[in-house]
């Protein structure tokens, strides 16, 4: 299970002044404490980045590589970004993220390929969000053929089958776990999933976040889920991780298993 | 979802002195409490009950039935006592259980056709249970078969896949996920399915019981489980399972859906 640690995020409102000011500190911090509950990649999330894209990508790659024996996800829309950080990167990288929109594809494909990298393929369209398990297959089947295309093994590519708030999208849900299921029987070697967990209980109550969560990953782990971008420092939320590899048979039974 | 309190058992320590002195009051108390705590039908295990059968459980299902207001699920493998449930029992009551095995089978089947029961089908055999998930399947028919023979509704018969402790069978889950989507595949009308849930624990540490269990009914619920016979006086475990309903778009999402 590949977990991926979500908490450098140019949003945040610690970390996004670290990143402007190039101040290493709390983002080192960020990343050594993200790896020690669990997380076997972090997420390096720039946004957009228009203007400063590129250096503040290759600075955020070798911050956090000079620190943190693990891949990162290079996470930004911005194609140059991407690259400037893939070059940087040690290891296998992950490219957060392509979609259907034939543009961003092509280019973000065309990355994956050149550097060897896996790459992340959100099942949205220019039209926006599948309704159902069907649309997203369809778009699925769009990324994967792009991806044998340009010469991206299927083993390196990770179908997002994206989540929404369950305030607005409760009936998405059994959706996405049948859509889980789909995507495995694409091809053989099969594609893997990722998800971007949080979305599920965005602006939800304190209370009801976490549980939200971890029950919705558990789910999904049920259905297949091969990795997931989450806050490795809910604890909770990672023994239920490490519950669910237990009873997946993926990590051995001991009494000592959570500790 | 079927939530099948498991608490009124011959083998608790407060209740099986009082079921054989006929002291009606903790009975009471119990089938009050889970039924307040969410569950919508109540286990009564007298297990083989041999000796005192027929009139203990003809005695519990008139005391519990006198008090709230849910079907019972009679758990016995005596099936005179069975009958002598059936009979006084108000409303659609469930057989707990058949098996595999011929004669039971054969008997159990018949008292589901004549008295209109849900009855739980447990997928094993003389032999014992069965390795993987093609040999559940196999049991699964054998029942399936007799249900029909019988002319017991599909739709009436809950396959059971059998859970193990996780510290003697861990690699047993993920043959029962895998079971479970098979058994919705036989019939259509599906047939249901039903696990006991806090096998899957017995005998841990009272710490990680309560995590297994139910980080276990969640990933059981994403594969389509319809019934579990549980603890339903655990607040955490009745949570997570008001989560996944929820998050199946079973239960509507309010901030207050806890409450």
């Amino acid at each position: 299970m590949l977990v991926i640690g979500e908490k450098i995020n140019i949003m945040s409102k610690s970390l996004g002044p670290a990143m402007k000011e190039r101040n290493a500190e709390p983002i080192i911090e960020m990343a050594k404490k993200q790896v020690e509950r669990g997380a076997n990649m972090l997420d390096i999330n720039i946004g957009p980045a228009t203007k400063d894209g590129l250096a503040l990508m290759e600075w955020l790659v070798t911050t956090v590589q000079g620190v943190v024996d693990v891949p990162l996800s290079l996470d930004t829309t911005n194609v140059d970004a991407m690259e400037a950080g893939l070059k940087v990167h040690k290891g296998q990288a992950m490219i957060n993220s392509a979609s259907g929109e034939p543009e961003r594809l092509e280019k973000m494909m065309s990355l994956a390929s050149q550097y060897n990298a896996k790459i992340i393929g959100l099942t949205l369209t220019e039209k926006g969000i599948p309704r159902d398990a069907n649309e997203r297959v369809t778009v699925a089947v769009d990324i994967l053929t792009k991806a044998m295309e340009k010469g991206v093994p299927p083993e390196n590519l990770y179908l997002d089958p994206i989540i929404m708030p369950v305030g607005v999208a409760q009936k998405d849900f059994v959706e996405i776990f049948e859509a889980l299921r789909m995507f495995k029987q694409l091809n053989d070697p099969p594609v893997k999933t990722v998800v971007g967990l949080s979305n599920a209980s965005n602006s939800l109550p304190p209370k009801i976040k976490p549980l939200i969560d971890r029950t919705l990953l558990v789910m999904l782990m049920a259905c297949g889920l091969d990795a997931a971008i989450l806050d490795p420092l809910d604890k909770d939320l990672m023994n239920a991780l490490k519950t669910s590899l237990v009873l997946k048979n993926e990590i051995l039974y001991c009494h000592s298993y959570l500790d």
